[in-house]
């Protein structure tokens, strides 16, 4: 059974009754759907920090979790031991990626130097491993966020040497992403905002991190790395505002420094409803502007105004993920799905982070599923080109081709009586759309 | 076709395909279900103010619903015509309930004697055709607050004479409540509240409103009437704070005031959100305290701050509330599921009229059966009883049984090792329990 | 005394005591603060649809305003009566801007072009009150929300007459606003977002308007109308999600399609707090980005999900408000604080609209003296300046000099140990900044 | 200057230019404000959990406070060490009452008996102090929340074992309570909640719950304590819904279990603005009822959805709350102001734990100044009375003595024509209500 003592997790088909076994009823990796492996479109990825270092606490309670590795009590012991439990786990679930923040790996010195000595031998193992098991970085990361010397920010930290261990910390994380072959490299600023304006430069914060930002693409050039940049937004916590806030926000940041042909979005679910979005909003956006690069697979409770990581089991949301994951063509140039996500602390036996990995894997192979079949009968494509048609021709193809001007469409409409442009206007019956949507997720799960 | 050139709505049985016709797929009213008609589990109500009078506006627009009876220009033509068509509409639909307030039906005259008289003769031309259809009233209520005169409330008014005028209004409310044999009465008070602590004397004003209603009970004996009185909870607007904030506010209220055996309550979803919390909690409270009475169907969107009053088409929902309605035999000693929902603006033609409720109904109907192959199964129950089975003997019995104090919890407990206790814990996988209500929603809708 | 039965506000000095007169006890017009008198500073207008055309509705009430003008009952009779009405109102308060909606001033008619005939003649009557008073038209905007032919967008609508309609529209209302010498030109996208995705091609949506908006662009050069192009943000409202959601995602949009030369803001502070943000992040976004247009001087309620348009008071707001003002050197380069802002439904006589004027024109007044007595003492500035000093020399300078790497920034940081760098971080002691902030707020108004 | 090398903070009377030195500017313990020392309406307390062991941690986050008692390593040695900090701080900020957990004070052995064996010796310790000092204990708690054992809850976890401990745990608490002469004692239920309902039987818990409670209460007489009882309510956070969820809430399940006469309410700003009321809405309710206990001193941000604890510096809620507290007579029976509360995480130094007490203290004795003035001038209470003055006799007065009926009410109104009613309905002119609060905080403190 090996160490984690839990049998491989195998596809048994659609649940019998409706027993909770460990085993996947909908996740069938090698299964072709819509063109491609399911594996292909979604691309899990275990991030270790959840999975292997979180002890399930919360603000007002100690860790609750029970892990087979806490018997190592010694950092260094325990960090490299990590290391056989993560890749077998990964394999039991069937996972092909992970990803990591440099500081998940191993325990920091005194010094830079020392830290980075620390990880290498970790990452060392690391590597051996990912030759050993074929499973791939998804992306990598650098924590510059927990240590106290991130108190103010890093790359938007008012003090100057904080700013440069931030950099220096950076540039070995590259390294490290170029050396196991990272797809992407994002950066997530949760120290990157203010608890007040009253004492912010907000601007001079924002050019200090965009030059930063632009290190790191010379750096990445200059070493030969190729893995996407990839900026992560989230509005709030642990600050009062973050700079990037949302999609909108940090595309926005990308074109006024002109870092937008470097960078693209990694999204998560939860960010998104705490900016008081639907997660399927800001992978609309980023999409379309042509900025998906990689997606968290998490969930929050939108009646909640933290940030819970709880695993998706939301088919409503992860059907909305695919249905724009498929328009895509794919999550990005090299994404995939991370799960950012930790289980419960009332969830906090070892088996317990197996079938919360599997809980969420069903639910987004179910999301895609029911996607594909909407997609295969182009439900929602025809309805939206029905509903644009006027755009097709006449008047409205003379807007679409840039013919139209005040002028022209003053000549069009101003003795056109009310009832005609009331006419004009179709009902969307949208609440039918939505009864739609329902029997989509039944029969598409049901035919699993 | 009648009046509204619809077909009769049928039960067509699960839909083939997905596609979206008129039809229902799921509710077929006499099946049984959990040993009763749907039609008893659900008992569809539909409501006057939304269903015939909402002209669908919102705060920056102007009505968009196409209605047939809009022809009818003189304010008494049109309500009496509006008769016939809601009969029809009910009929069509399949729907056995009404609900309406005073103030829907006709318009107002210079005093509350004209006003009545107005109303009573809707009200005799209702009454022939509740006999002639055996179409039944769930509940009726007055409108205490879309006058100007109750811009600063009713029954909390601080100006004697609209305290009054509400009473006045009230009475006759009763006495058509009773004549058509109202099965349960409403009091939703929008205007019972405040926009500012600083000029709100509120437990005076409490104390107001407490009297009107123990006048109301008063009244319903005298006159021999038996509906069950209803409070519909609501924590804010139109106003800042409504003092029947929630459910257990409410009952908090009723219990200080003594008029806890004569009201129950009447929920709703998307008030339920407004409040923060999940419509499933709502019900819960009430139930768990005795105080079902109704509930309103209809669904909110968990990011937004306002009531949208949509057609409920969310089936985890809908499955909570069946989920509760089933645990408690019933909704309420007379309640049902009134449609307080109205198309969203842009679904505005009279078909979308009977779509809505549709879907409102198909989607209740749905939750009903998912949450019927719960209960059948005793899945939650099951998993309840075995996760408190620690109170069913030794030192949790003799709590429950009024036995213990904090001496023999000390006796017990003062020596047991931290690792007895945490052995004690056990996980409740709650990510599985989820993933397991999801293969319920597709299990029984599929072989619905 | 008039048609409205009201002196003219004077300014008496500070409250003696603290009664409630009608009189400005902060705002004195032509006192000199920070080099321009106040009345340059603030620039304050009247927005007639609130003042004039609002009845204080609610979604559950009807309207509850005493107007004088209500008397005339045709509405053309009333739309010009209402002219007189509000320039002694303007006069009378010392206001020296308004701004309008197209249809705030006139009945709409069948066609558009009945409907321009219609807002002609008021605006003929406004120009010659203008001429006659020296009152200023701070913006002018076209209403494309209100009227039903706009339920699914008006320069988004799927509907390509209606495109066109609003096109046309949008034309004769920059020729009024030429006409009227308007300072600015607003658009607000009330309608320009989306119910659902689902049925909703974004990117094709945001592609039309940017296309009207510089159709608009283009016929104002073309017409040579001067005025300041705003878009003014809200992010939901009367829809579920709008385009211009916020300061960030509006410059986004701008910048996306070309027209960031051609546009700024036009901020609000309840439309910030809809997006989650405070009104003083809103204007700093728009400030340092050089994209800050003109105010809407109003207030919401954290705790409300809904518009509001309360009349400012809260002092906290105005003073972050001016201040961040006073560092730009004025309210964009022809802004203004237009008081997009309604009395409660309980406030409403003839005396109240007066009142509310005047408490919203004295808050913003004590704002401007707390702001500026803060900025004499560069009491920000200094703060600011000390926080972020490493960057003016070594390490920082390096970096705001461009000349930084991630290899320069290892170099100097890698070997640092840890007490050095936490010796870096300079508490902020935030707390004591905010009860600074109070002791302005009273030094400054006290001394008023 | 002692172990924090501070002086004494003194208070020096208005600030001068508005400089921020480390002393009281309206906090003055033995001015008499209305009637009594300032110290007996405030009764400050230190909260021993945030004061002396908060780290200032976050979620994402590390410690950053700098303690002088970090240098004693061994648990017991710095629990010690960290009275005689504790009873300097008091002193030099002049605060006569502190509050404390039990978990607060002493580090856990692995048995019960083992951990107060700990707590006792630092208990020991605290009671001498208090006897030498005068400090007493405002109120002490248990942490039934924090250990990992509790991660289901204590007296509604669903496991027997969990619940003996939280009541043995309670019984040594309530004899410390007693031992050092706590003025009331709190219960927090930070974990008496649900993480979803599916899993949970809701009144079960609550049964259990209140059963714990009247052992409590039992014992209490059992061995003479005679402290006030209180519940402090809190929404969410740890837990999805906690059952303590407002005042309002609480109170009906105080009434449920008939425990209302036995316990009070503490109250907090941070969590009322979670609940979504303001801080004033939940003191008003509990004051009203007749359950206003104590308080908690702190404040939220109204955007943010979690508990932020930030010490209290909103002059407008300090005002709003004090003047409640003028109104009740005082913070309930024995009630203070407890500063639950915590500096930002980049407010670390030793200084700032001063600095941000002054500003917590000076901000609550600001709000009693300005609050104060307003009762003299019994502004609040005139304008009430004169809005509610239709109650005083008439109709209205009929109502308040009991003696109305729908039918006495339906005679006088039945023929009341809508002008009459109309005119019966008064302005209360909000905005310049607020605006005469503006007036009376600049002049309160102005004069202070």
């Amino acid at each position: 059974m090996g160490l984690w003592d839990i049998d491989k997790i195998e596809y048994v088909g659609h649940a019998k009754g409706v027993e909770e076994g460990l085993a996947f009823h909908y996740y069938d990796k090698d299964r072709v759907v819509a063109g491609k492996p399911m594996k292909d479109w979604l691309r899990f990825a275990v991030a270790w920090w959840h999975t292997f270092n979180q002890g399930l606490v919360d603000p007002f309670g100690d860790p609750t979790a029970q892990r087979p590795y806490y018997k190592y009590t010694d950092p260094m012991d325990q960090a490299l031991a990590k290391v056989d439990y993560a890749f077998e786990l990964f394999q039991k679930l069937g996972v092909e990626f992970f990803c990591f923040h440099d500081r998940d790996l191993a325990p920091e010195g005194d010094t830079l130097r020392e830290t980075n000595a620390n990880l290498d031998k970790v990452v060392d193992k690391i590597e051996q491993n990912m030759h050993d098991t074929g499973v791939k970085l998804l992306w990598n990361t650098s924590s510059l966020f927990t240590n106290k010397r991130f108190e103010a920010g890093a790359g938007t930290s008012p003090f100057a040497d904080i700013y440069a261990y931030s950099g220096a910390q950076l540039k070995h994380s590259l390294e490290i992403g170029k050396r196991l072959g990272a797809e992407n490299y994002v950066f997530w600023g949760g120290r990157e905002g203010y608890e007040s304006l009253w004492n912010t430069e907000m601007k001079r914060e924002q050019d200090h991190i965009a030059a930063l930002f632009q290190m790191c693409v010379d750096y990445a050039h200059e070493i030969g790395m190729d893995a996407q940049f990839l900026i992560e937004p989230k509005p709030k916590e642990p600050t009062l505002h973050q700079y990037d806030y949302d999609a909108a926000t940090t595309i926005n940041f990308l074109r006024t420094y002109g870092l937008d042909k470097d960078f693209k979005l990694n999204l998560e679910g939860n960010h998104a409803n705490l900016a008081m979005h639907t997660y399927q909003h800001e992978i609309r956006v980023a999409r379309e502007a042509g900025f998906l690069g990689s997606l968290d697979a998490n969930q929050g409770d939108k009646l909640i105004g933290w940030d819970m990581d709880e695993f998706p089991s939301d088919l409503y949301e992860t059907t909305a993920v695919m249905w724009e994951v498929l328009a895509a063509g794919g999550i990005g140039p090299h994404g995939g799905l991370n799960f950012d996500a930790k289980p419960r602390r009332t969830s906090f036996t070892p088996e317990d982070l197996f079938r919360t990995h599997v809980v969420g894997m069903d639910s987004f192979a179910a999301g895609l599923l029911v996607a594909a079949k909407m997609h295969e009968d182009k439900y929602i494509e025809n309805l939206q080109e029905q509903r644009y048609s006027s755009f097709d021709s006449g008047i409205g193809k003379s807007v679409e081709e840039g013919k139209a001007s005040l002028a022209s469409l003053e000549d069009y409409a101003i003795d056109k009586p009310q009832a005609e442009l009331i006419a004009a206007c179709k009902s969307d019956h949208l609440e039918s759309v939505k009864a739609t949507i329902n029997n989509y997720l039944v029969e598409a799960l049901a035919q699993a």
